[in-house]
């Protein structure tokens, strides 16, 4: 794997010189063509070989390019409030927006790969890791991302030379640490590990590329000429995404019966039974967030529906019943501007809460496989995707310890007839209802169709799917908030 | 000052039937137009004595109004993130965006307040917090923010029957905690500081409204109602923003001396000398962000500059000398949808760097007192407030221990007139000159009144103006580093 890079590959004085101001030129205009048409972002990873020249290689590509459109992220220790979160959260949150260029020096890879090198952690825990970094760039990819991966080498030899040349000099001597030392002498494991790594996760949209670290200058002229050739070629190919995949169809629904019909509409409380069941629920709730042991986890509950089907009522009995230091509600509408430069879950990630806390999504990444589907709004290959991808994401924020809880407030076609005209007629409601509304309306089959299948490919032991039957209001709640119970007493 | 407050107002359960239906309808519209508006951001405080209703009320606002245009923000201890920074960050970052509102239930008074009951600071230590909080929310109200501060009032006698009423019920009685009854205890020292608080800091603005808070309906209503008149009142005026004040002009200049003309531009080194200045304070500034006492600050440096002064190269030099994860740039170029939905400091609020590194803003909130004034983008007595808000927000920052380091670099317009047209030549330097460039440079007097206005205006003993002498750039580097060493050398 690193035959090519042991080659001892060197770049003399002045090829370096002439071709240099060839190559900045390039790169700042590719990188100029970049900011303009802000149709994609770029992710570059340095990783590499202590000593191999990792950091100056972010430096020298700040000094060549234009560092106004570079965020150069190093990815130390995390701090309290990325601990809390799932690993990825801090990841998502130093993405660049499309445009500019981020460079991670310390990436999705360094722990799980520093874990392993000192055996923290089985084979098995390290591949699941870079599994999941196969899959964070292969959305990003799809989001249309360009990722270039570079893995700075030295045999153990050169990595000798280098430190030592690096401690002579004064001006240099810094750069070297007792760490980089401690690494050397487990120089055959670390490059185990990077074999394994590269491996694992060179992939179609983000290969990694292999660079001979020994020689300076060969190195520097090495990465930046990839670099701008990947841009230029991504700058320059016709259309603003890559190709979409051939998307395999989902399986036709051949007779009438479907999860949403086969519920129960007829279950209802009366206005007793509910105020009895309201008293209980809430109470309970409210017990269980006050408990200590809350204040580790988290609770992020998704609230999607049919429109009238009475999400506002049913979050406002949860959040009645709860402290408002202990709650968040994120409601859903168009993107950003900010939220639009991003890979699609970006804008979810940002809401991420901290522990102690119950959030809740009035709208959420659900809206892909709804109306996005549905209307359109995006490629066939983006939400079929997406079924993969927020699954990914739900098991992230489950394996940091929150709950999850996901309702869809079903009402039947007739009883949303009777809401809206209701709705029309009671003047502080009318703001409820809109054109929109009577337009998704007509719609009712292809959201009946979609509502199933995000059920089915999306609900899971970890963040399963509760369907409400909310013909009856006073049903609907209490099914809310005893399910919402059930999840964190499971959970506590 | 409670004298009202503590006459036992109380509202029958009929009024309250009848008059609230009304109230939310009025309230859901008012929130309606805001929303589709989006002129305007609404914050509340809702503050007061324990047991007099104030998490009820939030709660119930947000039953009343849509919860999705609503945050509500408990604010209890700081995170670890927040900790590191100046202590307004977590209220610049939990502001809401114009079109919604934010409700505080903690806010910028809750922690002073509590200092002081509990003895903690002296008077002079709570009024200048006041102050601040003046200052803060003047800054708001000029943005075009409306401001709503209640204080949930209750006597001594009130407040123990509450307590003990919320107590008897096993519905309630979580909301009773032994803190309320520590709180309980020194209701006095309660009372005199809410009365020193509301004396100090209702202004026209944002003045405080307190609520008798003995009777649920009676409260309830008021804040209702207040609400609804506040909004609509604003949402009815002409215009969008308040009138703004008369604006005293600043002294105009009747020689032809200042401090831009009184530099001496011949000063320059020679290559040689640039090497050897360069290395060394290069390495010292290496060396200072690698001490362990840098870790517990941060260095926050301001980069304006003349087009084609050399701000970038400048940059360069500084960023080079050190470990890429200890530097970040942020460049300021027109802000976001999401910025521009804010007050104009959240922009750079946001990016207040953790402890333990330096932050370089390429442009920054000069740009406010500079291109934004000369050009026109916003009223004259915008810019002239920004002065007072600019340094208020650098003396949080210096308060917080960061080290602050403003550069302006200067040219000759002939030396700039000669840039250009280098620029215009070189290849890879002409993505650096613009249309905007040389209209700026029409304006070439307007920008050196506005620059030695904000010189003497801005420049303090936390926050110099540096000034440097950039037509050799050899110099202007060396300086820059320089200054940056001696500021940095200075605080640890």
């Amino acid at each position: 794997m690193f035959e090519s890079a042991e080659l001892g590959h060197t770049i003399d004085k002045e090829t370096y010189a002439r071709e240099v101001p060839k190559l900045r030129e390039a790169l700042l205009d590719a990188q100029f063509d970049l900011a303009q048409k802000k149709n994609f972002q770029v992710i570059i990873l340095i990783g590499g070989v202590d000593g191999a020249g990792r950091g100056e290689m972010v430096s020298l590509l700040n000094e060549w390019m234009d560092p106004r459109h570079i965020q150069s992220n190093g990815m130390g220790e995390p701090t309290d409030e990325e601990a809390q979160r799932p690993r990825m959260w801090r990841y998502w949150r130093a993405l660049p927006p499309k445009g500019k260029i981020g460079i991670f020096l310390g990436s999705w890879y360094t722990w799980p790969f520093l874990q392993w090198v000192f055996k923290e952690t089985t084979d098995e825990e390290f591949d699941e890791a870079l599994d999941a970094a196969v899959r964070f760039e292969k959305m990003l990819a799809d989001e249309g991302a360009l990722i270039i991966k570079f893995w700075m080498h030295l045999s153990k030899d050169q990595q000798k030379k280098r430190l030592k040349t690096l401690e002579k000099d004064p001006q240099t001597r810094w750069r070297v640490s007792k760490r980089d030392w401690e690494h050397f002498k487990i120089h055959d494991r670390f490059r185990l590990c990077a074999e394994r790594s590269i491996r694992h996760t060179s992939t179609a949209e983000a290969p990694w590329i292999i660079v001979d670290g020994s020689d300076q200058r060969y190195r520097s002229l090495t990465v930046g000429k990839v670099v701008v050739e990947a841009l230029r070629k991504r700058l320059d190919a016709k259309g603003d995404k890559p190709a979409k995949p051939n998307v395999s169809p989902l399986p036709p629904s051949i007779d009438k019966r479907n999860v949403l019909r086969s519920l129960d509409m007829s279950q209802g409380f009366t206005k007793k039974q509910y105020a009895k069941q309201l008293e209980k629920y809430q109470e309970q709730l409210a017990q269980f967030a006050r408990s200590p042991k809350f204040r580790k986890k988290g609770v992020i509950a998704v609230f999607e529906g049919n429109d009238a089907a009475g999400k506002g009522g049913s979050v406002r009995r949860v959040t009645g019943a709860l402290d408002p230091r202990l709650y968040g509600i994120i409601p859903i509408a168009a993107p950003t501007e900010e939220e639009r430069a991003q890979p699609y879950l970006w804008r979810f990630w940002r809401h991420v809460p901290l522990k102690g806390r119950l959030l809740i999504f009035d709208r959420s990444w659900y809206g892909r496989v709804l109306v996005e589907r549905v209307e359109g709004y995006c490629a066939e290959a983006d939400w079929m995707r997406a079924y993969l991808e927020i699954n990914d994401f739900e098991q992230q924020l489950t394996d940091a310890g929150y709950v999850m809880a996901k309702f869809w407030l079903a009402i039947s076609k007739d009883e949303q007839l009777k809401r809206f005209k209701e709705r029309e007629k009671v003047g502080f409601k009318r703001f409820k209802i809109t054109e929109e509304d009577w337009r998704n309306r007509k719609k009712w089959d292809a959201y009946e169709r979609a509502i199933c299948d995000m059920v089915d490919r999306t609900s899971s032991d970890i963040a399963p799917w509760t369907l409400v039957e909310a013909n009856n209001k006073y049903f609907a709640r209490i099914k809310v908030l005893k399910t919402l119970c059930e999840r964190i007493e499971e959970a506590l």
